[in-house]
C-alpha cells in the first residue's frame, strides 16, 4: 500500500476521511496488469473532487503510483481512496488542503463462471438511500447505508441487494448498478437525488447508444422490475452480470442483447 | 491521542472508519478536568454501536483511556471514536468484528462571552440532510453534509448554519440541535428521519420537563421559524447558545427561560 507516495498502511486519525468520511474512492479491475478503464476513473475522482472541493491529486501522479502497487498482480481489484487530508476546526475543512492519497491492490474476488451462465440471485434491501443531491453521483466515502444494508443477508446464494431511496424509487445494487429491459430497451434509474454513478454504467449506456439499443434514465419503482424482461448489475469488476431471480420472480437471461455483453467484455479484455 | 490503548495517531489505512465511515463519535466536554456527562454520551455510544451491530467497548476502558488523554487538561474537548475495525470483503462486514477506539483531547474552543450575551448569527445552509430512518439520531462517521452545509459560509460573524432534510423540515444545526420557543413552550424538531440526538437536547428536554416548561418534538418548517419568538442551539460544548439573528429575522434573549439556562450551566459545571 502507498499512502501519499510512501509505503505504509498508517494513516493519521485526525485525517478527515476517517472524522468525516470527507473523501472519494475508486475500486478499478486490474486485468493482464493493467488498470482497465483508467481514464475514466481518473476523470471521475477528479470530477468528484471538484465538487468536494478537494484538491485532486496528479492523474500522472496517481497512474506511477498505481503501477507501483499492481506490478505483481495480472489481476487483482486496485483501490484509490482521496481524502481532503488533515486539519479544519470541526466540519469546517482549511483552505489550503493536503489531499491523502491511499492506493492498494487486492486479489481478484474470484465469482463462480456460473454467476455469468445462469444468472444471480438478488434480494430488496430495507436500508434506503437518503435523497441529497449534493452527494448524488459520487462515489464518496460516507457508506453506512450500504455497510447496513449489505448486513441484512448473510445467505452466500443472494449476491447483491437491492436498495431504494427514501421515497421507494428503485435506485441501485448495494455494490453495483441495476439495468432492465423491457421490450428490448435498457432502462437505468435516474441517480439525480442519490447512489454511485458507476463507471460501468457510464460505458454500457454509452456502448448501448453506438449498438443503437434503446437506453432510458428514469425513475424505476419495485412495479417497474415486476415488469421486466430481464435484469442485470453492473460494476467495474463484473462488467455486467445477468439477474436469475428476484425475490420469488424469475428471469430468463436471453433478452440481455448479446452484441452489447461481447461490446463490454471486449472493452474490459482491451483495457482501454 | 491513544488508538486501541497504545499512545499513537495512525490508524490503518484498512480501517472500516475510514474505507466507509463505518462508525460513531463522541465529542465530550472537559471541564475542571472532567469528562462532562461522561455516563450519557457513553450510553448513546453503546446505543449506536448495538444499532450498527458493532461491539461496544467496555466502559471501563473508555474512561481509564480517556482519563489518561485529558490529564493535562484543566478544559478541553474529548474526542471518541469507535470504529467496526478492519475486514470484511467490500461492504459486508466480518462477522467476529474487533472495533478500533480512538481517543484524544485537542484544546477548548474559545468562543466570545459575548455570544451568550448577545446571542449568535445563524444561518440556513442549502445542503440538505438525506432522509434516512436507519441512521437517523446516530452520530455516526459519515459526515460529508455537515462538512459541506459548513463550506457554505467563509463570515466569521455567523456562527451556525440550519439544516433542513431533503423535503424542506428543519432538523438542526451542522454541529448543534435547535429549539424554538413559541408561547413560552420549547420546540426542537423530530430526528426520527435524520439528525443527531445531541446529549445536550437529550438533557434540556429533561430538564426542562422537572422545569414545567412545556417541550413538544415535532416537525418544524422554515415558517415556523419566523413564528418563533427565541431560538437557541446546543451542544455539549456550548450548552445553550442563544440566536440574535437567522436571515434578517431578530430575536430577543428574553424568552429563554433563565430557569432553564441555569439549570444547564449547574449540570454541565457539576459534570455528571
Amino acid at each position: 500500500m502507498l499512502i501519499n507516495g510512501v509505503q505504509t498502511d498508517q494513516l493519521s486519525a485526525l485525517d478527515r476521511g476517517i472524522q468525516y468520511g470527507d473523501g472519494l474512492f475508486e475500486t478499478i479491475a486490474v486485468i493482464d496488469g493493467q488498470p482497465c478503464l483508467w481514464g475514466r476513473h481518473i476523470r471521475r475522482l477528479q470530477a468528484g473532487c471538484k465538487r468536494l472541493g478537494i484538491t485532486a491529486p496528479e492523474s500522472a501522479e496517481l497512474l506511477a503510483e498505481a503501477k507501483a502497487v499492481i506490478k505483481d498482480h495480472q489481476r487483482g481489484v486496485l483501490k484509490i481512496i482521496v481524502t481532503r487530508g488533515s486539519g479544519g476546526r470541526g466540519y469546517r475543512a482549511p483552505e489550503d488542503t493536503r489531499p491523502s492519497r491511499i492506493i492498494y491492490c487486492t486479489p481478484w474476488p474470484d465469482y463462480p463462471d456460473d454467476y455469468w451462465e445462469k444468472g444471480i440471485l438478488i434480494r430488496v434491501c430495507s436500508t434506503c438511500l437518503g435523497v441529497n443531491p449534493t452527494l448524488a453521483q459520487l462515489k464518496h466515502l460516507n457508506r453506512l447505508e450500504q455497510v447496513l444494508a449489505r448486513s441484512e443477508w448473510s445467505d452466500a446464494a443472494v449476491f447483491e441487494g437491492l436498495m431504494l431511496d427514501s421515497d421507494g424509487r428503485v435506485i441501485e445494487g448495494t455494490m453495483s448498478n441495476l439495468f432492465l429491459i423491457k421490450k428490448g430497451a435498457l432502462i437505468t434509474p435516474d441517480l439525480s437525488r442519490c447512489g454511485v454513478a458507476g463507471i460501468m454504467r457510464e460505458l454500457i449506456v454509452e456502448l448501448a447508444g453506438r449498438l443503437n439499443i434503446p437506453v432510458s434514465v428514469k425513475d424505476v419503482s419495485l412495479d417497474d422490475l415486476k415488469g421486466a424482461e430481464a435484469m442485470f448489475i453492473s460494476n467495474s469488476l463484473i462488467g455486467i452480470l445477468p439477474v436469475r431471480a428476484l425475490s420469488g420472480q424469475t428471469f430468463s437471461l436471453d433478452p440481455i442483447p448479446s452484441v452489447l455483453l461481447q461490446a463490454v467484455n471486449e472493452y474490459m479484455n482491451g483495457c482501454h
